[in-house]
């Protein structure tokens, strides 16, 4: 089971130091859209980064819609990581859909993180009455038809709205190539998981201080997003920052560094 | 694996039959609960029999709060077990929490199961906006200061309130001694994760036809929750039944057998 763990989720160490930071992908992603930010962090601190089941080199055979149904897995998945490198009170940054993996992970073992760094993240994807989410039924419906009907050439077509910054296209074909390198059964169940997700009703119990960082024009997290974590985590403090899209620590890689260093002295 | 998925849920098949009838039992129970429809059904049923981890004769070793931090858990253990046994079409009875656990895993591999019958099943305990379950957050918080505070005492005079039919004291002595074998922190985090659930985003998904048997005086499960199940299970139905309190299974057998045969019937 040990060992196994580590291999599961192709975990990575590296860098030095007393602090720990934990990096944990997106959907459509894996440990290397890190690359920027271990670069800048790991001289001082100990780096752990992994891959989700089914992303990067993770292991696929560990995959299963049974299994995945659901984000807990993945906060589970995350917990076995803590539990064999034995973490304490490390610093969590989590893109994306790892964001309600961590506030469920922290939520069954808050001691393992002292701090929660969300990029990108979202509580619910849907509106609802009273919440903008960005997404209705039918837009998620037309998404998971376009998926299944050509998952490559609908990875192409996702990535740079996903992405922004269409003055670096090169951002968009990186993205889209981690996207085309998923098995296209498991981008659409996974997709599913995520996009029908809904944890608002957990955000309240979180008792680990949390900065959200929000950027600009993500078509999956509007400003809305943002700013209901932040009213609804109790220690949950929204940092705006100059970045577009929804993968900032790709494409505003400085930005995104200098918010979490700003993090990490206080 | 596959051996330890009928070990670990402690599975026991008996009767005989071209048709399965899975029953799942409750918080605070386990399989010998169902005796009275057991005796009913094998003679023309394959029955399955199993009890959640962390309950009954289950392998206590496989529950971990991190593991079952949510009912996605037990879904994902009750298709272990479906897939073990190789069910299709198979009828699923579930008692209370094995309710969501059972739609949970409908939603995921839907072709394992024709029919589901929910005995006192709440999408939600707490009480919200429009939504009437019965609790608000401080009897709950008040009922896990009991549990933690002495969970033998707890057990003695929770069964009793939750039993109902005060005027056999014996069906709320059995249920007080099913309670008190679990262990007192699983039993503890267990509580926990049913009451805090909600579930009820993911009942209009499901389109296995469902049976809501509601009984009076529930104090988990006020009539106004099996309303809302049958309103937003798209092939939902609700069927009073003449019993009373949270276990009919135990204290109205033969109304529940009936009520039963009459959805094997359809």
């Amino acid at each position: 089971m040990a060992a196994s763990v580590l291999k599961r989720n192709n975990v990575n160490q590296l860098g030095d130091g007393k602090q720990t930071i934990i990096f944990a992908h997106g959907f459509g992603s894996d440990q290397s859209a890190w690359r920027h930010q271990v670069a800048a962090f790991a001289p001082n601190f100990r780096i752990v980064l992994f891959d989700h089941v089914g992303a990067g080199q993770s292991d696929f055979s560990a995959y299963s819609p049974r299994r995945y149904s659901s984000l807990y897995s993945y906060a589970e998945d995350l917990l076995d990581l803590c539990a064999e490198l034995k973490l304490k009170q490390a610093v969590l940054v989590a893109h994306s859909v790892s964001g309600m993996a961590s506030l469920l992970a922290a939520l069954v073992e808050p001691d393992r993180f002292s701090q929660l760094v969300f990029i990108s993240a979202s509580p619910r994807y849907l509106n609802d009455a009273g919440y903008f989410g960005g997404f209705e039924q039918a837009d998620l419906d037309a998404l998971y038809a376009a998926m299944a009907s050509n998952y490559y050439a609908w990875a192409s077509g996702f990535a740079p709205i996903v992405m922004g910054n269409p003055d670096k296209p090169e951002l968009a074909l990186e993205f889209a190539k981690t996207l085309a390198q998923i098995r296209p059964d498991i981008a659409q169940a996974v997709a599913r998981v995520i996009f029908q997700s809904d944890h608002r009703a957990e955000l309240g119990r979180l008792n680990i201080p949390t900065v959200i960082l929000q950027s600009n024009n993500d078509i999956a997290v509007p400003p809305q997003v943002g700013q209901y974590l932040a009213d609804h985590i109790p220690s949950g403090r929204l940092v705006p920052i100059a970045a577009e899209g929804h993968l900032p620590h790709l494409s505003a890689p400085e930005t995104v560094t200098q918010a979490i260093a700003a993090c990490l002295a206080t």
